[in-house]
């Protein structure tokens, strides 16, 4: 039996195995992905982000082990991996496995998997990918991807996500780390966590007001709306009135969904069933509007054109020495050479050379 | 004579002729910049970026105005280029012009030219580079490089400069403008123009907040430093205390220059000389520290890194119809190919097409 097919069986250890291969870029890790491939795109993928200090592992906990319950005899199955962009030490990661351990180990229905990273940041978007897809194949219903909001790395993995939840909490350097590298323009659901806290009403204050920087239409947005989310019809409402006034265009959808500002307390389990059935509303909506369809298509074109890139320029690494490019390059710094001159006679240069 | 030839004799026509050629992405114009690519290097790089409304337009004029007058006989010459990345329109950029003209106009030492987004913004960081490299061969001793600070391409073109000043105003979307896509992370400067203005505490309070979190070594951290800015005997006082408390590592270069806060009100003039200083300081730091050499290799490398990517991605274009592309495509979407196979079945067919 290939792993690709102890995966399909449910084997925990085939995935664990598989899962392993991906991060270390073997070949038999691309070829049981691979095989796996035809059946991925089943799952939910739920990205989850935000600065350190906002509770995102705890509150990622509570979003499994509720998910779990409430499944109930359904048997709805939940994986994690959780990734750390900033670290290249797997420390913080296995710190938050042992917490996860307590509340999750021995529930064979929840898959968990640290990722921290290893060489460039976009290798770890792209093995984050992989890992997810395997999962996917291995039947998880719904996959929470979570990372360390700082940057555009985090932004790629969370682009990897159907619904994402930014996380913040009252208190962390005046609100100011809600909008760090534009994680605010992902955000599907917004999340106050620790919303025991003082200064609760001060982060909520600051993220109304940035979604109506971002959200500026008078037919969808209310100030009231946000504390009780939006229900389908809202939508169907508001996007009744887009038509009708004329200005029903391809940002409609988009328009159509303001993010809702959920409060939590993920150490005490407030307010996470909420979440939950927003996150819910949230799928239902994607489905129901065909922006499902069109997220899955559009990410699985990135994705090819990244690989294209990728292929394209590996494969013309193994025909170029390093020393070539080390003179082309002092040139360049010489300005001996003009940038374009010097690409054109490094790719010149392979051509020849095949 | 050529067109590069008329622009290193000084001709603003031919200069204004081979911007137009480096946006539109002309062979003529490439072949020019090959040729005045040896005349580059020269030029003081100066990046100016905020969120709208900080009044960065006026404060690039009043830089350029004062920085005419403070040259006197020295004949130092001064080029802006405006940069909108969020508009493909010209609009925005021809009513700027227009006040521009009026402070600016029939001063021989100075030349201005606006872009608008046409159409990928990779293509504006790359062709803005190209205008500022025909400015540099130009000889123009300074170069202010204005784009609206937005998002990822408002980064990607300030990398190109080598001071860069982040520019504020008070009461803009309770300070939280700031932070949007890690502007503040390639701030060299900070400017917070319009302090006449009610608020200026707040956002000055809120920009040393940040500042703080940035920059937490107590060495060279101390917050009545702020509002006077370093001298150059305090950076080599900190260095030195560093490298006596054994703590001097490859950040020390970075941990040395912390961002001034300036206050500025351009409309009336005010505080510009003083912020002209500091941009003097800030590139006698980078000469004296090596940083500036340092800055340059690794812009010029990133460069031809991408250049080298383009060049593969847009040889391989021209080897593989559409019908190709999208055919592979297609089988990926409905998941019945990977997208590595995807990649590797395109790149190949490429390759046997040679």
């Amino acid at each position: 039996m290939t792993l690709a097919e102890e995966v399909l069986q449910g084997s925990r250890l085939a995935l664990a195995r598989l899962i392993t291969q991906v991060e270390n870029g073997t070949a038999q890790g691309r070829q049981a992905l691979d095989e796996l491939f035809p059946y991925t795109g089943k799952a939910h993928l739920v990205g989850v982000t935000g600065a350190p200090g906002t509770g995102k592992s705890s509150l990622v906990n509570q979003i499994a082990l509720n998910y779990r319950k409430l499944a109930g005899g359904q048997e709805k199955r939940v994986a994690i991996v959780a990734v750390d962009p900033t670290s290249p030490f797997t420390g913080g990661a296995i710190l938050g496995d042992r917490v996860r351990m307590r509340d999750l180990s021995g529930d064979p229905g929840v898959f968990i998997r640290s990722m921290a990273s290893r060489g460039s940041l976009g290798g770890l978007a792209a093995a984050t990918s992989g890992v997810v897809q395997a999962m996917d194949a291995a039947g998880f219903d719904m996959i929470l991807i979570e990372t360390v909001g700082a940057g555009q790395a985090e932004v790629e993995i969370a682009r990897l996500a159907h619904t994402t939840l930014v996380v913040e909490a009252p208190g962390l350097g005046d609100d100011i780390q809600a909008i760090k590298a534009g994680i605010l323009e992902i955000a599907d659901l917004l999340v106050i966590n620790k919303a025991d806290r003082p200064g609760v009403e001060t982060t909520e204050r600051a993220l109304l007001s940035m979604l109506q920087l971002a959200h500026p239409s008078p037919h969808v947005f209310h100030d009231n709306n946000f504390k009780s989310g939006h229900s389908l019809a809202d939508f169907q409402a508001a996007e009744e009135a887009l038509i009708r006034s004329g200005e029903k265009s391809s940002r409609t959808i988009e328009a159509l969904w303001i993010p809702p500002i959920l409060r939590t307390v993920a150490t005490e389990g407030t307010g996470v069933i909420e979440l939950l059935v927003e996150i819910e509303r949230h799928c239902q909506f994607l489905v129901e509007t065909g922006e499902l369809q069109r997220r899955q298509r559009a990410r699985l074109k990135s994705e090819l054109d990244l690989l294209l890139r990728e292929t394209l320029v590996s494969r013309w690494r193994s025909q170029v020495s390093e020393s070539h490019y080390e003179t082309a390059l002092e040139s360049l710094v010489k300005r001996e050479i003009s940038p374009w001159r010097a690409a054109e006679i490094l790719v010149d240069h392979s051509s020849g050379a095949v």
